[in-house]
């Protein structure tokens, strides 16, 4: 992808740079560890190519895409608490290498270090970036509240599901943008619908990351495809079929997502819960969804002031992502 | 103690009004819930203290005392899981009146809403509240990690220990002080003399409480006298008796705080402790530090480019506070 060298560069010698200098140890190790495992930085390439196709600032916005993606592995050191998770991109976890308290710290003085970043900005620069952040630190928290609620429920309405994904993921990718944007001095026009097309293209793939664990092709998804059923885990796809498949498949659904039955079953779990998906049409609708934000989101780049050249690349960018090629 | 009254209703009124708007439910109760428990509420009564004496601007720091109040609340509550307590202010901890996952949550919420309340202001004020913010917020996290391995370890330095009680309660004293005299827009000099009156007075009243908790008087302490010495929390006392005692009253002191001889003798083990301080002159040492830095607080306040009332009235709440009366 254009540029994709130049922004990388950029971002992982900002990272070093910040992390070499950081004690006591005790404290920074898992914070150099959880940043050091890598991911694929798309919050901070976002700042960065935004800033630079905006104005050419991507270097004014190293410090930006680092506050980010240090929010970003915050709410992963916490999530991966909440979740009990072992594994993250295939390592040990901060709180299982480490210990909850670990965890818990270390995702605090992450929380906090990407506030004290943006101090290497002026007003008034500094404080659109901190309110920025704010709200957004605080939407997805609130994101974060209903997944767990929604856990728990058997029944959620698809708008309150994508308000969900929409807080916990998708604002988020609005928001690193927006940080470029403000920092390339962007109009209020072009802020906001850059905003917009962040956060409906992050819906969208969210939406879609659900849709491609059933229907997916494992090697391009690059997860395991069924996962997520294994995991019993609430996923669009389910909500759909609760929402609109007969009294019988809905039963059946919810006895394949008791876990003292289904789990022990691998792939005959997936194949009977693949096919109440598709009797109850959950996949189409899915994909109808994916399609629709996916459109609205590249809508709102020919509102943009900015050439075609460069709204070619964020819609390549766009493409890129939803076909997992980032 | 003067204008008490006056602070404590505009602060209460401030936090029911910040608290009536909050939703979700799940996400704000917790947080309702650990601020409404009480406390002494000393942080934000130091910021509209500060505000009033430097410049008659105590309405208008209600913000930053809410502000100030919600990150020490965010504290109480992460530490508690930290260090599993089951009870804060003689109720249920958050943790265990929801679960681990609840009080991680919303203590995050809290870091964030503390950031947040602080966009009350307008810039330059929002930005330096913000960076005082930063600055005391890593401190803190700071001061909790060496608490954590502190714990841990049998003989620490008694700077060490003096640094980590800097960081973990000082600092944010004089953060709070010096927030309310940037509210009423105070000299630079008064900045810093206020900020060090609060450090060093918070010093100063951290020794205290390891002092008082051997040597005190439970109804004036408003604790059970030998508390830390039945948790076995290494306090400075029992460092300064680790680095002074001889090598027989270090063996006794070491096999008193072993858990599994010393816990269950209550008051056998109170006593024992408290010789072997006696002995080493520990709370001697203790007692003669508490009067440095109270003296050395009080010295700064003689600097400061206000009348001599207004003086007194911060010296008069560093005497309450020291006796305990506040």
């Amino acid at each position: 992808m254009k540029n994709e060298k130049k922004y990388r560069d950029a971002f992982e010698s900002g990272l070093k740079n910040y992390l070499d200098k950081k004690s006591p140890k005790n404290l920074y190790e898992p914070i150099q560890y959880i940043l050091n495992l890598g991911g694929k930085r798309i919050r901070p390439f976002l700042v960065l190519m935004s800033a630079d196709l905006f104005g050419n600032k991507y270097k004014e916005a190293v410090s930006a895409a680092l506050a980010i993606e240090i929010f970003h592995n915050f709410t992963l050191v916490h999530d991966d608490i909440m979740d009990s998770a072992k594994l993250r991109r295939g390592s040990a976890t901060v709180h299982s290498k480490w210990n909850i308290n670990t965890g818990i710290i270390s995702g605090d003085v992450m929380l906090i270090s990407a506030y004290q970043i943006l101090e290497e900005y002026e007003n008034p620069l500094f404080s659109k970036l901190t309110k920025l952040l704010n709200k957004t630190a605080l939407e997805v928290c609130k994101g974060q509240q209903y997944d767990i609620d929604f856990e728990k429920k058997v029944e959620v309405n698809h708008n309150n599901y994508l308000e969900m994904i929409r807080l916990k993921t998708a604002v988020l990718i609005g928001c690193g943008l927006k940080m470029g944007a403000l920092i390339a001095n962007a109009s209020q026009e072009d802020l906001e619908a850059i905003y917009e097309f962040g956060e409906l293209l992050g819906i969208a793939f969210q939406i879609q990351d659900d849709y491609l664990d059933v229907y997916g092709d494992s090697i391009s998804f690059g997860k395991k495809i069924g996962g997520d059923i294994i995991e019993n885990k609430k996923t669009i796809l389910f909500h759909y079929a609760m929402s609109n498949g007969s009294i019988n498949e809905k039963k059946e659904l919810l006895k394949w997502y008791d876990k003292r039955i289904g789990n022990a079953l691998g792939n005959e779990k997936i194949d009977a819960v693949k096919s109440i998906f598709d009797k109850t049409n959950a996949g189409e609708a899915c994909m109808k969804l994916v399609n629709d934000y996916t459109k609205r989101a590249f809508k709102k780049l020919s509102h943009l002031n900015i050439n075609q050249d460069a709204k070619n690349i964020f819609k390549n960018f766009g493409n890129n992502l939803m076909k997992r090629k980032f």
